[in-house]
């Protein structure tokens, strides 16, 4: 078998990106059912939003030019010549010294270029006085400003937020192409654990709850999880549930077996799967170090520590990148991690990456970060915890005050 | 009618506390389908987790004292007395003198309390060289000490989180009872507004994109909307329809109609819903001033404004806080908002709150924001933004390099 040295947390993150492959497949979706899917060809307006000049305020739709002088002491005069109404066309046109009624929202008539707020003219017996002067394009949103026809609206392999699909409608788009979801399948190993089912545990046993962990962030990312129950510690039974799950799914997650003991066959399942197969075999990281990542024949695989906490940090910290590079979408830098100051000294090994479970409070407009006592394979210090803080490996620690990333519990 | 003064925002955050009610009614779930519900009841331990002492690595059970004064260049000699399989009950006792091998996991013998490391020590025809002594309870997790049975584990209000499942799915509990399900209804209003699938626009018409916009980030909070379509902007159709959603629904979400025209029925249509009606008409923000939340009959009544913009970032703001106390969650400090600094100086005016849409990047460990450009109304601003900086109504504007709140998109 090949050696496999220790990798760094940013030696990790960089064979990720250069590992997993992101599907291709696509799927048509409703507009409605496409939240948080990722967008899989890019879209390019077809017309213009808003479609025609629009006003943003209540006012008379006017020349410009027509205002200029217009003072609260020294009125300007224009005809009022109507009214547009609402979802209706202005159908005639405002002439040099007319000016034409339009609320918020309602279309400028031909011939005007901006618009008077209500509130500073005043319409006395078919006559307006103007008490202001405005610049041409004042109130106005242009046709087309919002989004123009011809423009690249959104890229491919963006994720949908409640906004791009706002702007997809603006387009009248009903329906929209993505990648199709994906499916991970869970495997647990380890002669002690049990199904967490199991009402009433023997001496020595453990039930299995880094399934429901790691498919509650899977699902928070998008991803359905397939139960693959636990497999016992021998080579054969082990290899060809992996197997069955690995052709079922489009990521197999496997849980525990991961540490170099005896009964660890582990490496060697997820090698006999496919190749390249594994590219990261431990990561200098507490905790979590155990932890394998692979590609077999274009799916990825993760064997994860088997202690839950470890499992659940490995899972959030690696196991998201996975999920989205594999889901297809192009990885931006967004706020993953927001900065908190550390309200404790925190020491550190150099040339290992820790993750310290924290509680965040907020105190005269900062985040504080409390770190969780509790020894690390406990999951209470989870369920105790607001967040992750990282503390890379170039570190000996962090001084209290000193601003840390943390990553946040969704 | 009731004259309403025009709100804060910190005032309309104190009115939501106050005013909206959470809803009662339970379900039961299954752990794997239970995500982000709330918990409707406190769950206490019914036993220990672990059950039993464990060890936290591959090594031998001793009781400690055996192996004080050992050093690497003084060992100390115990009986090696077998081993513990993983998932087994420790049959056998260490005696005094004696040590026993168990596998990182494994359950503790009687007789030992503590867990020497393979590393610090040999085992040699039976016997045990020891090059390091360790202290009581050294490398063991005790029985209870992630869990004790009998302590108050989760209290009512809270959402589980993947690690709340991890905890639950310890103890072997497979259901929970939750509060149920939270429907919403969205209706909007305006003469100018079509269905966001109509294809072809009439001048003057723009399609209804606020309701993908709310759904979606209702979506988000874990909120199904039932899209209730549009209505004409007279009193008797607007009323029977906004009171047929209303029954359907816990929630009622009108979009547009809240600004003060000649047209302007919303709030009207609102009061006749039930007691106490209206308790926010206008807030003092920009944008989305002409905000309405109300409470009839025991369900919250939201009216946003029309523009699509000002919507979704005035639902984002007030709708999931509605949202989250209406689920039953109770509201704990947790960073919903992040803080960045400020890319440029932004002024604004005292007196009112400002939310600008920013971009955010990230410079020498801090996330800088950079507000996006462009008039207010455009739903393309949102596409282009992480986030919202938030300016509170003291301030007058912020300079740059100051640090800023910033809710983020999901």
């Amino acid at each position: 078998m090949k050696f496999f040295k220790v990798k760094t947390v940013e030696e990790t993150f960089t064979l990720i990106e250069e590992m997993i492959p992101g599907i291709r497949e696509m799927e048509t979706r409703p507009l409605e059912d496409a939240l948080h899917c990722i967008l899989a060809e890019p879209v390019v307006a077809h017309e213009n939003v808003p479609a025609f000049d629009r006003s943003t305020v209540d006012g008379y739709a006017v020349y410009a030019k027509d205002t200029y002088g217009s003072t609260e002491s020294m009125p300007g005069f224009l005809t009022a010549a109507g009214e547009v109404n609402m979802g209706e066309e202005a159908s005639r046109a405002v002439a040099r010294g007319e000016a034409i009624y339009v609320p918020t929202g309602g279309m400028l008539p031909p011939g005007s270029d901006s618009v008077l707020m209500i509130e500073h003219c005043e319409e006395i017996g078919g006559l307006l006085n103007t008490y202001k002067q405005i610049a041409p394009g004042e109130n106005v949103i242009r046709a087309g400003e919002d989004i123009r026809a011809g423009e690249l609206l959104l890229e491919a392999g963006i994720r949908l937020r409640p906004q791009e699909l706002g702007a997809l409608a603006a387009l009248g788009i009903t329906h929209v192409r993505v990648y199709r979801e994906i499916v991970a399948a869970y495997l647990s190993t380890g002669d002690e654990i049990v199904p967490y089912e199991t009402e009433r545990l023997e001496a020595g046993q453990v039930r299995d709850i880094n399934y429901l962990t790691v498919s509650g962030l899977a699902q928070e990312w998008g991803i359905k999880v397939i139960y693959g129950g636990i497999t016992a510690d021998d080579y054969e039974g082990f290899s060809s549930r992996a197997r069955e799950l690995f052709e079922q799914s489009d990521l197999l997650i496997l849980s525990g077996g991961s540490s170099v003991g005896a009964k660890d066959y582990t490496t060697e399942v997820i090698q006999s799967l496919g190749d390249p197969g594994v590219f990261v075999h431990g990561i200098s990281i507490k905790p979590g170090k155990p932890t394998i990542l692979a590609v077999a024949g274009g799916k990825p695989v993760i064997g994860l520590p088997g202690h839950p906490a470890s499992a659940m940090i490995i899972f959030r910290l690696f196991g998201e990148r996975v999920a989205r590079k594999l889901k297809g979408e192009i990885l931006k830098s967004k706020p993953e991690r927001i900065y908190a100051r550390m309200a404790k000294n925190i020491a550190s090994a150099p040339g290992r990456a820790d993750y310290i479970r924290v509680s965040l409070s907020e105190k005269g407009g900062e985040w504080w970060a409390d770190p969780i006592i509790g020894k690390s394979g406990l999951i209470t210090t989870l369920v105790k915890s607001d967040g992750i803080v990282e503390i890379l490996s170039e570190k000996e620690g962090v001084l209290q005050g000193d601003y840390v990333p943390v990553i946040l519990s969704k």
